[in-house]
């Protein structure tokens, strides 16, 4: 079988599962490690805190196109997607690894221009660049470790969401999948919209501040919104062993998708992906106090509610259940 | 400029500058940050302890090549290669984080044992492997982080070795460069040579006791060999702002060198790289307590002598200065 054809979230439990069979339970690490492949980052315990890490790659053609991104772009980009995956857990982000792989006739500029990225994102959220790698390759490949630290054992993760519980997110999501098809088929807008698209696409804010507030105010269940809203609850919904309902009047839709995207805003909201915003689980009660103290806009979507564990259901404005062809974003499946 | 016109090292002080500027010197993370760019692997302070961690890739077609390489022994070398980095500090490795770029229509079989060489030495080494992540790509990519950690402040450092050191290396170098020429020329041996010098080169063991009875010797100056001997003396002797001297006829020949490989085995010892052995500096004194408890062979092989910055010469038996043309391995350099 190829990679392709069994998929993203296939290989990883396959991988998880050959990790699992060929370790040794008894060793520290392993009995220290509080969460480990499966989640948006690895937690374990230290003697006096709690350690998070995450890596992620950007891989030329594959997460970027050079046609459309600065490098300073996307050097910014390259660290914010690992941020957002330590904003998933409630964390703060320490360290930063860079390990690149750069086509030998790159101009040196070019490379200086990606750090002068990387490095302003890092210190608008006070992480250290310590160290990294470079290595030849034909195209480019950004690697990025980020470390950071929790003094709560417990963290924000995708398996906690209970039945029950509220579904909220921050912000606007679509956005970013609207930037991209703004870059890709050269769409035309007035500047601020055209602004706020790019942004939302090439430079995403990851929420630290709320990541560490949501864990504060006592929620458990939160993932960031990479691979899409839907796809990213399902995440939450199989790793949760729950289903959801999301109410399509409840979305928040921003100004510049209604206007601009009228036919398939939805589409992009329920299925872009890439916005790093969070999306997240709690009581009435949680939600309702949260509302008022968190830093970006809260918007609560639908409900966690029993039924096949994974299924995410859409409650079209006339109460009707939506079948939803999902779209999300998966390596080794074309996207749309 | 051209990246390869520049070269990685040149490359690697461009970036750090760019770091170096940029950061904000009052952030906590860089004020506990003890080792930065340009050592073997980050080290920061924690509450309790140190932490170390290391980032490297493998690159097909620049690191490996799937004609000679199994998947399994690739998955070995992949994490070894960073564990060397663990101990050329003299720490403990503790958790990795593997990033994979795979092309789609890669076997799911080659990926299962690709991770069971990664399960084996994570096991061997009480090491978990703790999260990650997989994107597509034309080729594949390996990522690998390792994070580790040390009771000790000071670690074993590039920029630590003193006039009148003497210069030792562990095992035996070469033999990781003969077994690539053997792979890449398909070179006839018996079988017990192929075997030594294929593992050498494919499944190399990274010298993580070795590097801990250093620092808890006193040795303060260590680098693995991965560019090649005398290339990774220079780092060191930049970092450290001194001149070397190696006395041919006190390296160590392996007799599968010796035999094999009669015309350039001098070359191979001294300019192969990826041996992943230790190469250190120390005092005579500490020196002669070392080579009784250490658990590998070790070889002193000349001292750290006053001069320019940087520069190693090669003493011939009879004991003329031989100048050394500089073949070390060097990222976007062709390999000679």
């Amino acid at each position: 079988m190829k990679v392709s054809e069994l998929g993203e979230f296939g290989l990883i439990e396959l991988l998880a599962d050959i990790v699992d069979r060929n370790k040794n339970p008894k060793d520290l690490s392993w009995q220290r490690l509080l969460i480990g492949i499966g989640d948006d980052a690895a937690v374990w315990k230290t003697d006096d805190a709690v350690q998070i890490a995450t890596t992620d790659s950007l891989v030329q053609d594959t997460h970027f196109d050079l046609n459309v991104v600065t490098w300073e772009e996307l050097g910014w980009k390259a660290i914010a997607v690992n941020l957002s995956d330590i904003a998933a857990m409630g964390g703060t982000p320490k360290y930063a690894l860079i390990s690149l792989a750069l086509p030998g006739d790159l101009e040196v500029g070019n490379v200086s221009s990606l750090y002068g990225g990387m490095a302003q994102i890092a210190k608008r959220f006070g992480v250290a660049i310590a160290g990294g790698n470079i290595a030849s390759a034909d195209k480019t490949v950004i690697n990025v470790t980020i470390l950071g630290s929790s003094e709560s054992v417990s963290m924000l993760t995708r398996s906690a969401a209970l039945t029950g519980d509220q579904i909220a997110v921050t912000g606007y999501p679509g956005l970013s999948a609207a930037g991209l098809r703004m870059l890709k088929q050269n769409l035309k807008f007035n500047d601020e919209t055209a602004q706020l698209l790019r942004e939302a696409h090439l430079t995403p804010m990851p929420k630290i501040d709320a990541g560490q507030i949501l864990l504060h105010r006592g929620v458990k269940a939160a993932i960031d919104i990479s691979d899409g809203l839907i796809a990213d609850l399902t995440h939450i919904c199989r790793a949760s062993k729950v289903s959801a309902r999301i109410n399509q009047k409840a979305l928040p839709v921003h100004p510049a998708l209604r206007n601009n995207f009228k036919g398939d805003y939805l589409q992009l909201i329920l299925g872009g992906g890439e916005d790093y915003e969070l999306l997240f689980t709690a009581s009435n009660q949680i939600m309702n106090r949260l509302k008022k103290t968190m830093p970006c806009t809260v918007t609560v979507i639908g409900e966690i509610t029993e039924g096949n564990p994974g299924q995410v259901v859409l409650v079209s404005p006339e109460g009707k259940i939506i079948p939803w062809q999902e779209t999300g974003w998966e390596h080794f499946k074309s996207r749309t």
